[in-house]
């Protein structure tokens, strides 16, 4: 990621500025390129949006003339256009070219380019890149905001990284024969509190297997699914114990 | 899309609200609850920033006192926290709740659910949720804006429905016998304009293969290399015809 620079043609909003420097933060990219600035981008704003990516990566920006010079020494450079572009039938998703561009930044310096809010890249901009970006959208509204586009972008090049593990269960999941040692320690227990009568056990028991089989269930999840079946015959057993009048009753 | 709907929970600034709504009508979404925003949360500005989504999604929003009002008919809810949250070895990716969502709002009502921009969402908002979403970040700095963590989400939803199809090359690639024809009259053009010599041109072809094999050539690319191939030929023999001299002492 330390190779892939993200470069801005001629940015309007200090807003936007901030906000894309946060968005480069959490993704794990710092090196920011600004191309020709709006003369009166607030950069006070800029700071505001960037919270705590205003020290490094704002403050560490380059400006640059020309997109020339902001990529001149790119291998690769990924241009992002609007649905309705010039290159329309040329494009590649930012997923699909996420991970060109982390192979060639093992070796290279690479970048990924947007257009101004207003107007975006000018052809001549476009011609320098070697691949042309859009980010999927609906037809009826295709116009992101600047500092959203980047978002994605970036995401989708860190999810590429694959640096990011997602957090797994604890505890392992349980395997049938843990699983069935529950459902019969459950199917004692329908009865033992009267849930339902021998007849209607199997088919009571099938509505169980059908609820706590639809997902994960952890060692875990069954000890304590257990421990509540237990602690409900503990009731029962009492229950006789204390009224067994009551229980006679019933009977 | 149309029974998937995005709940902010006390939202704070307006360029946030603003933000997401366009981002939501980037992404084919129309559906926003806010449940108790910011008193002072500045409505015109988040006109400004909602751009073409000011008219529909921001003005047609719901606005509602409590989280149980706004999910309370939902099937499915996911809710969104950071890295660091109390649930976060229960958390999902967008990515891979995005299906999930998509599936259930074949029939139900669902819901994707945010917190406010400074605290996020307690944690009796969180137990009201089916689902925990954490967007992946560095873990240095994975604090998202919540404009951007919106759009993260909305736009896996839009990618997860499979609606967006990726334009394809308007040229059928080529096939081996086109490809072979073109190696062939760049092998002749190659010699006739002394490129090299007949030693050298293997190791030259050999050279050009991997160049054009490397990626995607269409017909039309091969069209084209094929008739500049012809005209350096053209050129060569009126060279030859024009100066046979010059011709004769290079020999």
């Amino acid at each position: 990621m330390r190779n892939i620079r993200i470069v801005l043609v001629r940015p309007i909003y200090g807003g936007n500025l901030g906000a894309i420097c946060r968005a480069m933060k959490n993704m794990g990219l710092a090196d920011l390129w600004l191309v020709r600035p709006e003369p009166d981008l607030n950069f006070e704003e800029a700071q505001k949006y960037a919270v705590h990516a205003a020290d490094d990566i704002l403050a560490n920006r380059h400006q640059v003339d020309t997109v020339a010079e902001a990529i001149g020494d790119c291998a690769v450079v990924a241009a992002t256009t609007g649905l309705k572009g010039l290159y329309r039938s040329h494009t590649k998703s930012p997923r699909e070219v996420a991970p060109r561009l982390l192979e060639s930044a093992q070796q290279h310096q690479v970048a990924f380019m947007f257009g101004p809010e207003d107007h975006g890249l000018s052809n001549e901009e476009m011609k320098l890149a070697t691949h042309i970006v859009t980010i999927p959208s609906t037809n009826a509204y295709s116009s992101l905001n600047l500092a959203q586009a980047v978002m994605v972008c970036c995401y989708e090049l860190w999810l590429a990284t694959e640096q990011y593990q997602p957090p797994r269960e604890f505890h392992p999941e349980a395997p049938v024969v843990m699983r069935e040692r529950f459902f019969e320690l459950w199917q004692h227990m329908l009865l033992e509190i009267k849930f339902c009568d021998e007849k209607k056990l199997e088919h009571m028991m099938m509505g169980f297997r059908r609820i706590f089989g639809r997902s994960y269930l952890s060692e875990a999840d069954i000890n304590i699914l257990m421990g509540l079946a237990r602690q409900a015959m503990w009731c029962a057993e009492q229950m006789k114990k204390e009224k067994p009048q009551m229980d006679a009753d019933k009977r």
